[in-house]
């Protein structure tokens, strides 16, 4: 899946996200993923679900992948972050 | 799925949530249910993948379901909030 249809969380509020999603789908797009990593989990959980309840009802989530990542911190240091990819779906 | 081998995500240290998933599986339950809501959402995926990497290599990411919950604020007013609910797994 190409970065064109993903829209990564950060800390904007929630709703700029949704439009984002919102906008994606609006474009044509069948599939769109969501991405975040560590606090913002929460929030991109927030955004699939807003979305698809109040603006793209036929919208599903076709998938959700949970996966460790390695970021560097400075120096040579490596942190491990969690991050999650929900994958919205909606038929033609 | 019953709350016997249900891990509720809160706001205490994510070691805590580890040992307590840990525990489920080492006395004897092949599945483990971990569940959170709002900003634990984030914590919730942690305590999953900490648990996998470091403590049951064994175990599987099962399934992933995200929902909206309606939780009462006081009054008669309803707030709706993300949850997570991640059914982690492993053989015998």
């Amino acid at each position: 899946m190409s970065a064109d249809n993903t829209v990564f969380i950060g800390k904007k509020p929630t709703m700029n996200y949704v439009l984002a999603v919102v906008t994606l789908f609006k474009n044509g797009n069948d599939k769109v993923n969501i991405k975040a990593r560590g606090k913002a989990i929460s929030r991109a959980v927030d955004v699939a679900l807003i979305t698809q309840r109040r603006f793209v009802t036929d919208a599903t989530i076709e998938d959700i992948k949970i996966m460790t990542e390695e970021v560097p911190t400075g120096d040579e240091d490596l942190t491990k972050v969690s991050s999650i990819e929900i994958i919205m779906g909606r038929q033609e």
